[in-house]
């Protein structure tokens, strides 16, 4: 059967919900509500921290699904937890799904061709057959490095592409040491800007209907002028934008990510929805006890600001 | 207490073993030795996938134990198998442990600060305590991916010093592809080199008394010239070389990787050396049925082609 484009779906998607929303799951044991918690005295222990970031993120995911067209999970933050953590990573993408919000794995993976396919086994299912369309960390769409060229991104753009699925790759990452590699200047132009083309062209074979295809890549929030040189870099890849919120950027400081019909991208915001009790305005409006509806508040808010500065 | 250097024990393990072999537990359950493939008719499930990989790295280690300084797990295929392949690699980690071998995860993580910690602390340990020394994941050193620059390295090498472990990153890495984003023109030299001065840098508050230290670089066999251009960059960087073997490269090859000593680089083969009977000579002298020979004859011939090599 044919599968649909990952991008097609992404931007129907955003149209339906009238959102570009992204919420980040990158649940910290130390910073649940005090009711999710593990009780204190509990050393931390991995499933103890685990069943704890499995409930908030249930609790999560029924709170901002009306509102997101995704969530993303930082597998970091699950990796850390050993064996019990990737487990309820696995049960995070499967409560997400069934709400039915696109789920993104924010897996940064990224190797040689043959460690590659691997990991998009893992992580996307495999090009050909549905033999681990059971794996554990299937997502609608992960996050790849770039660093080993086309031969690492390859086998994860081929098993997201025979499965529906999606990639993005990163570009431009908003973490302020990010310009040491990234924007090393290569004949004049920062190497992003050549990663950029490189990504655009990977993606051409690949496109939907919509313009959009099921390549993507990761341009941060947090470099406004950089978002808009890359979106006319790169005219036909859908962008995953972090860096909103907790790390510095307003709305209109992604608008430059969009394209003129306000589609195109997607903008993530982890701790500032899932731990938006902890900040203003909705400290004062709800606080710890109202946890839920600060969540509920904080990603209603985004949703609003960020699709009238794009439309 | 204060900790060893991760470079330290390197080196010591180097002169100790008089061996620079790495030898790399990438199972692939159809590629296991006949008498430890699930059996035919099984799916693949994972479980019965992570028990047979479990069974046959416990009996690579122990046959590649005298030869070996070190294991390298490429996570990639244990990841492919959800929940049970991580338990697999974890139960590989400790299984080389006790056998006396340093474990590098080859993880290829990076990401920003924040989730570079919780990275770190899960593959690492803490930089400041001890509560997760018993993390599902935890290696004597692991790989990273340089493309964010030093904010997402500086996590590892913290981790990783407070612990006496190590880390390496990636500098020129061994696939064809390599060369559309590492061999990139920068100011007339390949950002690789840029990539090599930043690592060299960043190592240098970390180095022990043999000279090398806690961050090491990965630098791909299959480029000898480069091998030694970047041995001459980073005269304090310990490297760990993979591609030699299935991927082509001879002794000869990466002899520019060590020092003047026959130090500062281990070198690693992973289908070379764990399915050595499938190909020549030991093919010919063993065959499937004498699989535990082949193997124990190909990573004895490795070591001393590289060591004959390299003194």
């Amino acid at each position: 059967m044919t599968q649909h484009n990952f991008g097609d779906v992404l931007m129907e998607e955003i149209r339906r919900k009238e959102s570009q929303v992204v919420v980040g799951l990158d649940p910290r044991v130390e910073r649940l509500p005090a009711e999710l918690k593990p009780p204190p005295g509990d050393d931390g222990g991995a499933a103890a921290a685990a069943a704890a970031i499995t409930a908030f993120n249930r609790a999560v995911i029924d709170l901002v699904s009306e509102h997101a067209v995704a969530v993303k999970c930082q597998i970091a933050f699950y990796e850390q937890y050993g064996c019990e953590g990737m487990c309820a990573y696995a049960a995070t993408l499967r409560l997400a799904r069934e709400r039915g919000l696109i789920v993104i794995g924010d897996v940064k993976r990224g190797d040689i061709a043959s460690t590659a396919a691997a990991y998009a086994a893992g992580h996307l299912g495999m090009p050909g057959g549905d033999a681990s369309a059971a794996s554990d960390f299937i997502a609608d769409a992960v996050t790849v490095n770039p660093y080993l060229g086309s031969d690492g991104v390859g086998p994860f753009l081929e098993a997201a592409a025979a499965n529906g699925r999606g990639v993005f790759a990163l570009v431009k990452t908003s973490n302020p040491s990010s310009v040491e590699v990234q924007d090393r200047d290569c004949g004049g132009r920062p190497l992003y800007e050549h990663v950029a083309e490189l990504v655009e062209a990977w993606g051409e074979p690949y496109r939907g209907s919509s313009g959009y295809g099921t390549l993507g890549a990761v341009v941060g929030a947090t470099f406004p002028k950089q978002l808009a040189r890359l979106r006319e870099l790169m005219p036909h890849t859908a962008f995953l934008v972090p860096g909103f919120g907790a790390q510095g950027a307003a709305a209109s400081q992604v608008a430059g990510a969009f394209d003129a019909r306000g589609e195109g991208a997607v903008v993530n915001s982890s701790r500032g929805i899932i731990f938006a009790w902890e900040r203003s305005p909705y400290r004062e409006a709800y606080g710890e006890t109202r946890w839920r509806d600060a969540v509920r508040a904080a990603v209603a808010d985004m949703r609003q600001q960020i699709w009238r500065a794009t439309h």
